[in-house]
């Protein structure tokens, strides 16, 4: 770590109280998806909240949502012509089951190693804490900060931010920025700085197929009437050709390809394909032709049938002819696809592949666009800048296969997104043992602080 | 009813007498599948073992199983040259639920409207009772039976008859005999009599398809992994061509053709294809071309898909692709096919479709052959004779589509089987209000009287 990073001092004089801080902040079991621990997310709202007001930001305040609550708090006198960010993270964590697989508890966080072991250490709070920390080492040290920051700490992302876009739109006004800054992914490794520029969009099915009143026997009847398990597959295996591509007409119209520099970006990530496929616990790795793995799983359009469910599921067999199916079939979608167009165009299909005779039922769910900040926005450059200065190295670029709040902060802020999240693949999201590299961790605090500056520079 | 049949004047005389003995016999909630009730399947074993004693037959015995108890006697003083023939039924009954379907007590039966209703009229304590009554009636009234009998009264058919073939391999002496008759079937219609020559056999499989160690997340993996619910969906797609014929490569090799007098037979039932339809409550009739509905569900064989199972299931969505499926599939078979053979057959052909990476381990289940007795058998034209004098009219031939204990009967036994029934289509065969519409149980008492006549006209 450079000594001429803008808050190598900071932390040098602040580390002990920050990791307290840390600890006490992981030490509340904030689990979302779980009613019995609402007061403890609320409690970790205030917390969030009390943060804020200590490093020294103003109109702190949580905001009430159907759900549980956000925190909002902002910093507006970086003067005239500076670009103003929202900084967003989550103070909610996943659920600890199987808790037995922890080697210590899991909301009491420990050093051990040089990593910070606890639910929540990487996943958000640890995070946001640096982000936090970033702030009030500026204004301790610098006396301000060289942009006006908003920061929008949520607590419902690990349930899928039910609530989340209507708060969007209703702060709208009061979170309008030129910038979002996310604070929640990682990076390629310890060794290989990146951050990544967008994630993949979503939209899934529940087909339901019908051909009789109820399941028959297949003596009686077998041969002589439609059987809706024999309908289904043929509808799962019509939703990729030969090459693997997805066959519903127009799916590629309008997928936005990749840039030349991130091409060139994801082909230096040093990825073991092999290595890769053991950690995913597969047998091979398969999917559309012409496309890398990283390709495939980052920034091209994909189809995953989620589940089917057609007639008898136990042991051994049932003499029936199965009545009713039913297909849930995922598609992720990349940029430029609309979520309606494609959810269109599927049903269209179904219709077309499924003979008339069969009731076919189509509930559609989800729909979000995939969320993509060009590579070659400045804002991309101003954070590749920063990461460089702190890591040493220039940051490669990725993706994220994965779908979260990031497409709605973009879409109802109209502002482009960064990713600035110091995670490493295996740091146990979501499972047990989850942990916070504190290397990676004061590395993330140096970034942030350094992003305020470079994104001053490039986009005043 | 002709007053010239044989039994005519022993029902006039006994018709309250057996109507008694019938509902005695019913009052036995003798379910085989509910462990609860294995005293009540023993207790219908020894009324049955009565029944058999005051009919007058010699050696009744209750024969033990590793299960429920089967019931043997016989009566063999029909002389030189006279044929010998084994009587086959089941005491034992289907389940009762939903019980408020039923519109009274399914163990109290009563007649209303000429039908009997109870748990077991038709399905098989009715038409055991009258082929014991026929058995008694001639030996009240005539003093001898034409053929020797040897009755053999299962107590597990409605649990798929798993300890019957090792009865008759270890009775098989004392069941030697020139005929089986099987009085467990039905009729196309009171005014259209009928008798089937031959059922189904049936092999199945349960499939098991893995592709990772755990279901994985369809934004982190999605594209770039397999999916064993689009291999499950290859493999069930693929069972079958476009005209509807099962695509296992051999597998229409052995099928036996149609008689022309079987084919003729069938098409002179007077079928209404859109009434079968509705009763089935099935969309559309769909199979292999070139074939009827008829043809299609008793003489062809055929291959449907019992369930397909691969991850989520439940209501909505999740973000996975799943790590393993489950495909159960079965087989009909007819005369000739060789489970085994189809069933090598169809191993072969699943790991030709499915991709060498994928982990796949196939379990096979059943693998019974069909029964089949010739048209042209000469007890065939017995029967058809006994039960044209009965109902004045010569009696069509058809099949059953399904598969029962009577191709171990067959081929333990190696004697062809003559199946007298005469349950109708709408007698509720394991469902509520099961029936047995009287004026069809004293016309099978009637024939099974005849029977005895014409077969030992002809056999001998």
């Amino acid at each position: 770590m450079e000594r001429s990073l803008r808050l190598s001092g900071y932390i040098e004089a602040e580390r002990d109280r920050i990791i307290e801080t840390l600890f006490d902040y992981l030490r509340i079991p904030s689990i979302s998806s779980q009613p019995d621990h609402a007061a403890d997310v609320r409690r970790s709202a205030d917390f969030t909240a009390a943060l804020l007001y200590e490093a020294g930001l103003d109109n702190v305040e949580i905001l009430e949502t159907d759900g549980a609550p956000s925190v909002y708090a902002d910093w507006l006198h970086a003067g005239d012509g500076a670009p103003t960010a929202v900084v967003y993270g989550h103070h909610d964590v996943q659920p600890v089951d199987p808790l037995d697989a922890w080697t210590s508890p899991p909301f009491e966080p420990v050093i051990v190693d040089g990593e910070c072991r606890a639910r929540g250490a990487v996943d958000d709070k640890g995070q946001v804490l640096y982000e936090i920390e970033a702030v009030r080492g500026l204004l301790q040290t610098e006396g301000s900060i060289p942009c006006n920051v908003k920061f929008l700490i949520e607590g419902e992302e690990e349930v899928g931010s039910p609530h989340f876009e209507a708060l969007l739109e209703r702060e709208r006004e009061r979170l309008a920025c030129d910038v979002v800054v996310v604070s929640d992914t990682g990076m390629w490794s310890n060794d290989v700085p990146s951050f990544c520029t967008g994630m993949r969009g979503l939209v899934a099915f529940d087909v339901h197929i019908r051909t009789a009143r109820i399941d028959l026997h297949s003596g009686s009847f077998g041969g002589a009437v439609p059987n809706p398990a024999h309908l289904a597959a043929r509808l799962v295996a019509a939703l990729h050709d030969d090459a693997g591509r997805v066959a519903v007409p127009g799916f590629y119209d309008d997928v936005r390809p990749l840039l030349p520099a991130e091409k060139e970006s994801f082909e230096r990530l040093p990825f073991d394909a092999e290595q890769w496929r053991e950690m995913a616990g597969t047998v091979a790795l398969v999917g559309e032709e012409g496309f890398s793995t990283l390709e495939r799983i980052w920034a091209r359009p994909t189809c995953d049938v989620v589940g089917i469910t057609v007639g008898y599921g136990g042991l051994g067999i049932k003499t029936i002819v199965p009545a009713e199916a039913n297909v849930k079939v995922s598609f992720r979608l990349v940029a430029d696809q609309s979520p309606v167009k494609v959810a269109d165009a599927f049903e269209r299909w179904v219709h077309e592949v499924l003979p008339d005779w069969a009731e076919v039922r189509i509930e559609r769910m989800g729909g979000v666009a995939a969320a993509l900040t060009p590579a070659d926005h400045p804002a991309v450059a101003a954070l590749r800048s920063a990461i460089g200065r702190v890591f040493g190295t220039e940051p490669l670029l990725t993706r994220e296969g994965g779908s979260g709040p990031e497409e709605a902060l973009a879409r109802v802020l109209a502002a482009p997104v960064l990713y600035l999240g110091v995670g490493l693949p295996d740091d146990r999201f979501h499972a047990p043992n989850e942990r916070m590299i504190m290397d990676m961790f004061w590395k993330g605090l140096l970034s942030a602080g350094e992003l305020w500056h470079d994104l001053r520079a490039t986009l005043s």
